[in-house]
């Protein structure tokens, strides 16, 4: 149990954590902060912050766990924002989907990372934004990241991990460059796979008529790219190398599938096929 | 309502569509026909076929519509071995997944493609497969695509739209070129998308954990990869220039997305991931 959790950036993520630890019974209270102030208000309203300020000094001065929350390319004008206003023992955790950046900008903004800020990344979420979309059972048995450096203070890290245990999910500690690389891979990458084919398929004269014969595993396979398009952006600005590579892998393992349909290569087929389908089926999770 | 309907092949697909006519009330009779008594024998005894035949005679000689729903790669063979049994006002049809390869196999057999014989496809099914995944719903409201040829006989036609409606399909009709084309766009390819990214990280050195860190975007990307290797390696055998040509279209884009990425161009990747958000929530099904 904590007194204060400051949230800065309410929408699916942050209103998700909010709800969750709400039911919980975590935190005596819950302050979103953000430049909205009408957002704010709904968001009280609907009963997912129980306070809403636009000024940093107000919204993070009290807290003990600040969560950003926002679009990964404003973190370091939040940094900027929040530097002056953090009090002595809190700490500070993040929710972006890409870490190596986060240490990043605040490096350059704190001059150094703080020992106090814990990076994290829930692996949870889903096509939809804002926090009108929050459920309180988003990160039930969903795995958390978080990506200490060796000088990030223990205690620190202990308290962002019992917060999101609070919301049922279950933590792992990791390297930035390891969370960087694993998630462009199985995450990053599916999202511009489902993205690219949508949108090629769109760009066909008859892209209308092709969506109306696309079958389930379609409708499945590109879910994905209803996605935020800014935010998924700043994901491709912000983790580029990782995701550059995976990507580079990815369009050679593909290329090695292509020339064996191109070959009528049927043994090569399955061999790849039935790799993959062992691969999903162990972890059909 | 017709007296005797003849499935060669009962699998998800074959097995399906008896449970759908048999809640309809529409044929009196279904006979499975296949080369394993025993599975044949199973499928009867779970109440999805009347009569399991492994003889062709017995199996087809009888029967009003003829439905092959057995893999691609065995069509010339199944032609062979009914062309001497089907009766003349009988009606054969298919559910395979390409069209243009069904066409050629049987000109090869029967000199010409039989007026009688309607190629067709019902878009349905999932990453199961066997009698015993069988579900009399699988048809309901999904789309079935009947591909026949100018000297097809409408009568021919009409009886297997009747069918298929009765199983609750929507029917289109369309050419065998144009549903070669828009499946390799929106099945074939996206499968193969599937299996060569779930290829791509189990190959990996470090692929057991990247999977363990997966989030549910790609537990639904990747659904599709568990699919079965042999039906897919005969899709890919038998759409082979249509699916080729999907996949040069598919690459192409995807390396223009990897150049934005690659050259921090956020302008440019809005831009791709708005339009490709915009057309799938637009067919958002």
């Amino acid at each position: 149990m904590i007194n204060q959790l400051s949230i800065i950036g309410v929408g699916l993520i942050g209103g998700s954590l909010a709800l969750a630890l709400k039911k919980a019974g975590y935190c005596r209270e819950i302050v979103g902060v953000g430049r909205n102030a009408e957002r704010l208000n709904a968001a009280c309203k609907a009963g997912i912050i129980d306070r809403g300020e636009t000024d940093f000094k107000n919204g993070v001065g009290d807290a003990d766990i600040i969560l950003i929350a926002t679009p990964l390319d404003i973190y370091q004008s939040v940094f900027e924002q929040i530097k002056n206003h953090v009090s002595a023992d809190a700490v500070i955790t993040d929710a972006g989907s890409a870490k190596g950046c986060v240490v990043a900008d605040a490096e350059k903004i704190f001059g150094r990372l703080p020992a106090n800020l814990v990076p994290g990344h829930p692996i949870a979420g889903n096509e939809k934004s804002g926090y009108e979309a929050s459920i309180a059972d988003l990160y039930v048995n969903r795995r958390v990241v978080l990506t200490p450096a060796d000088s990030t203070d223990p205690q620190a890290v202990e308290k962002v991990k019992a917060m999101w245990e609070a919301a049922g999910a279950c933590v792992e500690i990791t390297s930035v460059e390891h969370h960087d690389r694993v998630l462009a891979a199985t995450s990053h990458l599916p999202h511009l796979l489902a993205f690219g084919l949508v949108d090629s398929l769109a760009r066909q004269q008859d892209g209308e008529e092709m969506f109306r014969f696309a079958a389930g595993g379609f409708r499945d396979f590109t879910r994905i790219a209803a996605s935020d398009p800014i935010m998924w952006r700043d994901i491709c600005l912000r983790n580029r190398d990782a995701i550059v590579t995976a990507l580079d892998n990815y369009e050679s393992d593909l290329s090695e599938l292509h020339a064996a349909i191109k070959n009528g290569d049927g043994d090569k087929l399955v061999k790849i096929f039935s790799r993959a389908k062992k691969a999903r089926d162990r972890f059909s999770f």
